[in-house]
This record gives C-alpha cells, sequence and structure tokens, in this order.
C-alpha cells in the first residue's frame, strides 16, 4: 500500500450548513449531487452526509466527531490487493470491494482503532504519477 | 484560510499496535516520544495516543473512529487570524492558542459536526511555498 492519502470524507449532519462553514473559512470547492469537494494539495476534502457515509463504508452508524480517509489506486487489481493486505495486517473489511454507482471499483477496511479506510479505483479521478490526487472540473463533465 | 492539510492525526490505543499495522501494509515512518510520523504525500499521517490527542484539543474524551486535522501555517499571527475567522463562522474553540511544547503555537476549533482542527505554527516543520509539509528527519535533530 503506498504511503499517500487520496481524500478526506468529514460525515455532516447537514451538507448546506457544512458548505456554509467551510465557505465563510475562504474555502471553494464543487458541489455535486449533496456532496461537496474542495481540492485541497494533492487530495480532496469532501462533505458528505453521515448517513450516507456510513452506508457506503458498510458500517451501521459513524462515530461522533466522524471522518474517513481513502487511497485511490491505479486498477481493480490493486484494490483487491491492498485490501488483502489490510486484512492480513489485522483489519476488519466492513466492505468488500464491488463496483461502484459511480463505475469504478473499491472498499472499505476499519485499522485496529476502527479508523475507516476506502480504498478505490475511480476513472474519473486524475491520480497524477506522484500520487496526487486532482478533483475533476464537475460542470466540464455535464 | 488556505485550502489544504498539514496532519491527519489517528487518535489510537496502543502507539505500537497500530505502527505495526501501519508498517505491515508496508509504510515506513519515524517514532518521537510515543508518536509515529508517516511522510504521506504533501502531508504527515500521526499515530498519537487517544488520550493525549483529546488533551491536546481540549476535549474530555475523543468519539470512536477519532481523528484529527491540521493546519500549519507560516506564523503566530496566522495561527489567531484563522482560529478568528473560524470562531466568526460558527465554530467552537476547543483551545485556545497558546505556545506548544515544542516551541510552537497552536490552537484547536470544532466544526459545526464536531470535526477538531489543529491550526500550528511550528518552526521545526519545514512548510514548502505550495503549502506542502514534509516531516523532519528527527534523527537529524538529536
Amino acid at each position: 500500500m503506498e504511503q499517500r492519502i487520496s481524500l478526506i470524507t468529514l460525515g455532516v449532519a447537514d451538507v448546506a450548513r457544512a458548505k456554509a462553514f467551510y465557505q465563510q473559512l475562504g474555502w471553494q470547492g464543487q458541489e455535486v449531487e449533496e456532496t461537496v469537494f474542495f481540492q485541497a494539495g494533492g487530495l480532496a476534502v469532501v462533505l458528505w452526509g453521515r448517513d450516507k457515509l456510513a452506508d457506503d463504508a458498510g458500517i451501521e452508524e459513524l462515530g461522533t466527531c466522524a471522518m474517513t480517509l481513502a487511497q485511490n489506486v491505479r486498477s481493480r487489481a490493486e484494490v483487491d490487493e491492498v485490501i488483502a493486505t489490510a486484512a492480513a495486517a489485522g483489519a476488519t473489511v466492513t466492505k468488500p470491494a464491488r463496483e461502484t454507482f459511480y463505475g469504478g471499483y473499491a472498499g472499505y477496511f476499519a485499522d485496529p482503532d476502527g479508523h475507516l479506510w476506502e480504498i478505490a479505483w475511480n476513472p474519473g479521478f486524475t491520480l497524477a504519477e506522484d500520487g496526487s490526487l486532482t478533483v475533476p472540473d464537475f460542470n466540464a463533465l455535464d
């Protein structure tokens, strides 16, 4: 597993309220289907409804102050490899890798303290050679 | 507030166990005073005892799956500015900015969903022009 982060997702009770807060801090992002993406250096900070995030991660409920980490990789096979490596190291696979609604392939594991990692192959998000991630221009995709 | 992350700190029950897990994933880091730093692209992933992290953040207890985000800035004044901006936007300041044990200056706020942010000026951690952070070689500092 490479030593990098692609996305940090903050589970929020109210996406509009959370978006307004980060905008007041001066952050600029893009909202797509009640999900807000902020480019933050070589990764993305994402605001997403807590229930949707918990469901996506394959867990019943997020704890307080819930965030998840994600690493985007370069192929379906790499998703399987990283999740197998994590499981062998003692992680709990909360959601086995499967096809995603956006045409990718992803799964989740929890580390020994319950920190959730999504490992994803997402053909819509560009990964640079150095592993940095660029949020696409969603309007340009319409 | 700039749109970037400097550190992601995972609160863990047992630093040695958590370190062993990430090492089994192939990650290489440095341990300093029961704190493990992994360079991950332009930021650092940090493993730190849950109790110490909660205490540092000025809160009684971390929730499950607890992580905090940090943004390192370039001056004491910028710490104060960012925390004041966040407070004006509705954040709860959980720890007003103060001098730190490592010779820096830092404070914490919680966003409307309770996600904790540390804003820190740390003269020991290099910030590049683009905001990316490089973990120092701690051995070289001895």
